[in-house]
């Protein structure tokens, strides 16, 4: 095990292990960052490739940050994926070729000589929240990455419920039509089917191009360069900020399907409030209302008062924090 | 406090409080009821009331154990709604009467002189079967009781999840159909407005009476002596038992129904076993079946081989079981 520096104090290296980008930088005890890198993911070439480049990603950030004089306690990996606890392994990450079981840990303890600590990542990103952003007040809250997909962790007393398999707080997955539209997962009517990128943009673009004059001069066609199929989340949220209707009103439906399916995580588990990150976290206070509104009308009466639904604060470096804070 | 005596060993006297009765019994450590006690429940007269009723039938298990010569450690309590473990309040029970927010243990305390601790009815019977029914193997699993109502408990690593509030656990809660049928809790679409008994009993009243000719001489209307209306989960499963046709669709139909909703509680809090309590406990294993088939086809990849569903073993009087054990 080597011991790396930076700034004189304690740190870790997170690894935010992405189908589309691998991130990675030195994270202080106090959440700070510095050292970043980010690589383009090669997901679609295997395991090995992935591993071979967090195993690169560590050691940018190491020689990156090596003068400072801090110690360095290991490798946080945050990945999609279920993360068992019990051995470890890194089991179907969508969107990663040839990937069944992986010992993520251990590999990468292989490649880089320290300490690795792995786990899901939208756990990582809540962990993060839990620490040093949205939910520094909350002891306990269901947190939701809204982006491409929509995934979720849930943060009880403190630290990751897991499950006893390491697969809890899949929000995404929860059914709000049980015969609704074919998800990704095999399932049908996942909110997930409803306001992920792929449904939120088609949404969007019927409604945009549903009315053709309009549609050329308006924000959301700007936004998008001309090509309403390149809208993403992200897009549709500044469009919305801008007093785009079509944007408003998308992301006010998606709010509510989304609060349909927080109700019945709530009625389950009796966490009344949701942090929501990922690419909708910049979206104007009305998607987070709506969710929270239709939470509000839905759960059981007892919950009621305590709902509250806000806005994650970390943005995209949650995954590097909350991997390096595996480690503290 | 006072010592009781139950053959020789430890006791403690468990009470099962439900707005259609009150039943209360002697359990020994090993799970074995004696000296059982069954009163129609007053609940529609208040909390005073109910409470009266308890620490009677406490008495009578009392008086009718009492020359065995085993030590009694105190009186545990199941009773639906959320009882919160922070303060003991019992808040909002459905169907009582006058019943805002209850210091069930304190109250009952005082009018029996002994230790009193109360639960959830849902988890008190979770904890029966945990302990000493269906989940003896399973150190985690979801129980549901599937009755008038739906109603359920987490068992995690062998112990209740109460969630933060105290009230985790309500799958009969979970949103099948965003836009589906007003439930009685305020929802909509809740698998207990498709499951529950009202809705079962409309349905297969349908269904039967839309035969003319055969509902003259069908099971069921024997079963509900000439009233379809009269019809509860465990008739239809008995009919279903006999080979009635309309049973066995209705309850395939809601088996698959819970299935959904047990699917989303698996994405959630990745606990893949099932147990099943309540009136369907004595239903046909295909109703079991239907409802696995149905979660196996709709929980995320990693889940699925790990999905079963099975019936819960101690009947009417896990509630009773679980309460007392509470004390042990």
């Amino acid at each position: 095990m080597s011991a790396q520096t930076v700034g004189g104090g304690t740190f870790a290296v997170g690894v935010d292990i992405g189908g589309t980008t691998i991130k990675a930088g030195a994270v202080t005890t106090g959440g700070v960052v510095s050292g970043e890198v980010v690589v383009p993911s090669r997901a679609e070439e295997g395991p090995e490739e992935v591993l071979s480049q967090a195993a690169g990603a560590v050691r940018s950030v190491l020689s990156a940050t090596g003068g400072g004089g801090g110690t360095c306690t290991g490798v946080g990996v945050g990945i999609p994926g279920i993360v068992s606890t019990a051995d470890g392994l890194v089991r179907y990450p969508p969107n990663f070729q040839d990937w069944a079981e992986v010992d993520v840990s251990g590999e990468l303890a292989r490649r880089t000589g320290m300490r690795v600590r792995t786990e899901n990542d939208a756990n990582t990103a809540a962990l993060a929240e839990a620490k040093f952003g949205a939910g520094v007040n909350h002891r306990d809250f269901v947190f939701v990455i809204w982006g491409t997909g929509v995934g979720g962790g849930l943060i009880l007393d403190g630290k990751i419920f897991r499950g006893p398999g390491g697969g809890a707080g899949e929000i995404g997955h929860v059914t709000i039509d049980r015969q609704g539209p074919p998800c990704n997962c095999g399932n049908r009517g996942c909110v997930e089917a409803y306001i992920g990128q792929k449904y939120l943009s088609q949404r969007t673009a019927k409604l945009v191009g549903g009315k053709d004059a309009a549609a050329e001069g308006s924000v959301m066609m700007k936004l998008a360069g001309g090509d309403l199929s390149t809208l993403d989340p992200a897009m549709i949220s500044r469009a919305a900020e801008l007093g785009d209707e079509a944007a408003t009103r998308v992301l006010t439906e998606a709010g509510a399907m989304l609060g349909v399916a927080l109700a019945s995580v709530v009625n389950v588990v009796d966490i009344p409030t949701v942090i929501i990150g990922g690419g909708i976290s910049a979206a104007p206070e009305f998607v987070f209302r709506a969710a929270a509104d239709e939470m509000r009308a839905r759960v059981l009466r007892p919950h009621r008062d305590a709902v509250s639904v806000s806005r994650a604060l970390l943005g995209n470096t949650a995954g590097v924090i909350g991997a390096a804070s595996l480690l503290f």
